[in-house]
């Protein structure tokens, strides 16, 4: 291994091939803080060119290697194993925007783009780069395409997948594929694209991307809606897309018990409703004409929702400062959960139309399985996404709950399969699903997947342990 | 074979076994006319299950298959070679609507369902299926899919492949993969269903899809808009889009030889405007909130691009048959093409920027080249696609100046491929655009497709001769 070390530093310099365990330590450990693996080395490329030659050196002597982006993913995706013998290849370095065509709506990126740098460069030229989700200002673009990546603007805009028009990719032999097409239209050949887009590193490394822009929205608004039950929020969803059309940019499900834990958590947050409720809705309308136009078409709609009774009650965010503070307390449920402690989490999505009977079918399985346990479900109605998060029942510390996350998992995922539903919406497979991945996949699909992975890296050193 | 055929009578009923050169005929030349290939039997199963048995016994027997629908394909990709050894395999005995969920806004079909029927279908539950092209009352859902297929609503809604969640497909081993889901988000494992999407029956067949519904439109309204140039053609792309944003549906480029050939074939179609002018764009503007909307948002949007010289003139449609007049112009393009005579066709894309300049500078080489050819330039502005065809000087015969086809592409394509655009935007490849694929395609991507298809159909009998 010291040759191969040797021909790594030959390749990106010697301040970019790291060993010692303090200089590694910070691309070992995962970002909830769960595992830390081991690494022979990380690696810093500073271009395409040294990513590709690094790959070659490691099929020549046959090391599996870890691509990491902003090293934040929730599933063990970009991590090594505890093995030490994998390497970390870091794409941080390659972080230039190479250009904004607003004319096409497109942007070409360095993997390494941070996302919300990319979204700043795109607004620089007034265009809007829709993908937005809680670490954006940490994550890469490379990560975001490598996981699908979802966020809060999949309801309009479709998930990472949907935003990226080409890719330029590092195979597993260290060739250098360019596909950076800006094109709305291509039908020659295999979507080799969309194959590397969700693939989590293990077809080939992701080392630029073009990426779709859209018009700057000329405004959004925001409301809280208060609703019966879940039921009521899916007419409601119905409803608003019919008088909204596309404008209608969010649709966020949150249960009573999510913002009563915000607001026992964060007591400052703002509390909308003197009374509580059994759910909520936030809701945000984009015009790209007028804020004059955004409001009229929300109230309409609203007022359509309470007149036939799918509403009790909603407030219309009236300045910028109310809208933020609406969606802090969306965005402060994950927050209150960890000051809360640990529970056990669910990135499921299922069909729209089966969400209210997945929720009103799985609480009262988990409550038998697990009984005065807690359910805090909220996520992307809207996409049919949600975030189903079981806690401790009052008295059982969590650590002591967590012991249950096997059992709560097959619940939970069992209950999905059966609506039709995936175990793994928003946030991919990497090590922590693999299991459940092959529990659920039929044998065909998993006989394809195979077969693709061995035939595009025979030798299997891309990512190895993650998905398959 | 004997034993072959027995097998299929066996599986599908002496009924869905054609071997009479009669009953075949209609299954051997494509929709243009241009190509009649052989067959040693055309198969009609009636079921997925058969068609997975049908492809078992293709394995077993070495014998390859040609997946075909509605066979109004433009590439010779649904036809059978000359060679006689290879099947025909008809869907279009699958043909039910197995199920529409408005609320999640999805339907599932048999892949042998006529993109009109499935039109009509979402339409009778108050929903979209947006996907709209000139075969659409012959050609069906699995071939729309297995081509791409993209049509007058992509600016909006995508190709067919951003209408598409999930599939079912019968593997080259005669598996049925369920892949069936209706999920707007489901990030487990490798995107299988955008790799057939596009892959033309070559890796399997697909038996079945869910689909994306949209909210119906409450209106839409149409515009002609004349203009000096192309490049103010994308002048006002950008501006109507930073106006109405999603609203525009559709952006239509015509150039004045175009207008001209219909009117000279087509008399009786309306004249929108007294004076000739260089270019036409023909606008479409949907609203889902109501007509007034639709046509204030227009005006306004028409009023600044007069205002800021980038149009000549406009005229709205003010009545539904209005509007439909000013799409036959743009519909009887390619039938005005017919009566005129054959010509040298290409389905090119371009990044939306580039489009001014790649006509700037391929007009005068093709002029360089062929002196005095004319050129019929049209298509999807807002997609960078376009209709670029070539029809012989005035004096040459059109039979004679077909035979310049080679010659013909080649400048085409080389100049398509300057600019970083396709060589096919919606048609795809078949077996009439494989050499110019191998030509144009790098090793890397090739060798990336070669390995796919070879892992997943390795007895080579889905389609050969297509693609690659």
């Amino acid at each position: 291994m010291m040759e191969f070390l040797t021909q790594c530093r030959g390749i990106v310099g010697d301040a970019y091939v790291l060993d010692a365990p303090a200089d590694m330590a910070p691309f070992l450990t995962d970002w909830r803080g769960r595992f830390t693996g081991k690494a022979l080395a990380v690696l810093r490329p500073g271009s395409v060119e040294q990513v590709a030659a690094l790959v070659r050196a490691c099929a020549e002597h046959r090391v599996a290697l870890v691509p990491q982006g902003g090293n934040t993913g929730l599933v063990l995706g970009s991590v090594p194993d505890a093995s030490g013998a994998q390497v970390v290849l870091s794409l941080v370095r390659l972080n230039s925007i190479r250009q904004v065509d607003p004319v096409n709506r497109t942007m070409t990126v360095d993997a390494g783009c941070i996302l919300q740098q990319i979204q700043e460069a795109a607004a620089a030229e007034g265009c809007l780069f829709p993908l937005s989700l809680a670490a954006e200002g940490s994550c890469t673009i490379g990560g975001n395409l490598s996981t699908n990546a979802g966020g809060t603007a999949v309801l309009r805009y479709g998930n990472t997948r949907e935003l990226c028009l080409g890719l330029e990719v590092v195979t597993p032999q260290g060739e250098i594929w360019s596909g950076l097409r800006g094109l709305r239209k291509d039908n020659t050949g295999y979507d080799l694209r969309d194959l590397f887009i969700g693939a989590e590193g293990t077809l080939g490394i992701i080392t630029g991307a073009v990426l779709k822009l859209y018009p700057q929205p000329k405004a959004s608004i925001t409301a809280l809606a208060a609703l019966p039950s879940p039921a009521d929020a899916l007419q409601l969803l119905v409803l608003m897309q019919d008088h909204c059309g596309s404008s209608l940019t969010g649709f966020e499900l949150m249960s009573r018990y999510c913002l009563a834990l915000v607001a026992e958590q964060f007591p400052q947050l703002p509390k909308p409703f003197a009374e509580p409720h059994p759910q909520y809705v936030l809701l945000e309308l984009s015009s790209s004409e007028s804020e004059q136009h955004a409001v009229g078409l929300l109230e309409h709609a609203i007022g359509a929702a309470l007149e036939r009774g799918v509403i009790n009650d909603a407030v219309v965010a009236t300045s910028v400062a109310q809208s933020a503070g609406l969606w802090q307390l969306r965005e402060h449920i994950p927050l209150a959960q960890a000051k809360a402690g640990k529970n056990i989490k669910h990135d499921i999505s299922l069909p729209v139309s089966r969400i209210a009977d997945f929720i009103a079918v799985t609480g009262p399985r988990l409550e038998t399985a697990f009984p005065g346990c807690q359910l805090v479900c909220f996520g992307h109605l809207g996409d049919g996404n949600l975030h189903y998060n079981v806690a401790p029942p009052v008295g059982i510390s969590n650590e002591d709950f967590l012991d249950n996350q096997d059992k709560v998992n097959r619940v939970v995922h069992d209950s999905v399969v059966s609506f039709g539903g995936s175990i793994s919406a928003e946030h991919g497979i990497g090590a922590l699903k693999r299991g459940e991945l092959a529990h659920y996949k039929s044998a065909v699909e998993l006989n394809m997947m195979r077969a693709i992975k061995a035939a595009l890296d025979p030798l299997g050193i891309m990512n190895p342990g993650k998905i398959l």
